[in-house]
């Protein structure tokens, strides 16, 4: 399996779905009842339907070019509540429960570190 | 100006800024208060230095091929509130007030129509 690959996901799903030159799109995972963006990562059509069929968030990683299921090495995962594309089909947002940090650096998101401009009028 | 061209953006950001192979990174806007996520755009390097810079959320149009200053057309602004890089650099959160709908459809968010899970356990 991989990007372009044949993938099990729902045919009038995949029919719709408008991936980059690389087969992926991007997805958003935010925390499903306090509304913070988690983090964003990448799937392709068979990350997409394991995503939506086993309640578990899974991307494709482009840096291990793997499937990574959210979690599965570091039991932080995240527990799929909704599935939703954009209006023009090309981004996922995933509402999500995360276990613990979403981050690998143990913060809460992966947006919290690096902070460019804050309280802007 | 565009992807890959000069900008004015701060160098040490510029640095660390990790694009994708045409030069952009994906930016998620989200409402500043309400924690909706309203849509994902692209930016260079200039719409990120515009964007921290007028208040303005600004994006690179992949369609277009030309910076676009949310609201221009459609007095939708998104009035820029935070911005932020995440953990690996290669992704933007803005949180923004935004005027009106996000959606060129009308809808408040992008994520608004089609949805494929919902409720999940």
């Amino acid at each position: 399996m991989g990007p372009m690959s044949t993938s099990s996901l729902d045919p009038a799903v995949a029919a719709r779905l408008k991936r980059s030159a690389d087969g992926l799109v991007p997805a958003i995972a935010q925390q499903y009842d306090t509304g913070e963006v988690l983090m964003l990562g990448w799937m392709d059509d068979e990350a997409l339907h394991r995503t939506l069929t086993t309640g578990r968030c899974t991307y494709w990683s482009r840096s291990r070019q793997e499937y990574w299921v959210k979690g599965d090495t570091s039991g932080h995962y995240q527990h799929v509540k909704s599935v939703a594309l954009d209006c023009d089909a090309d981004t996922v947002l995933v509402k999500v429960d995360q276990v613990g940090a979403a981050c690998h650096t143990g913060a809460r998101t992966c947006f919290d570190a690096d902070v460019l401009l804050s309280d802007a009028d």
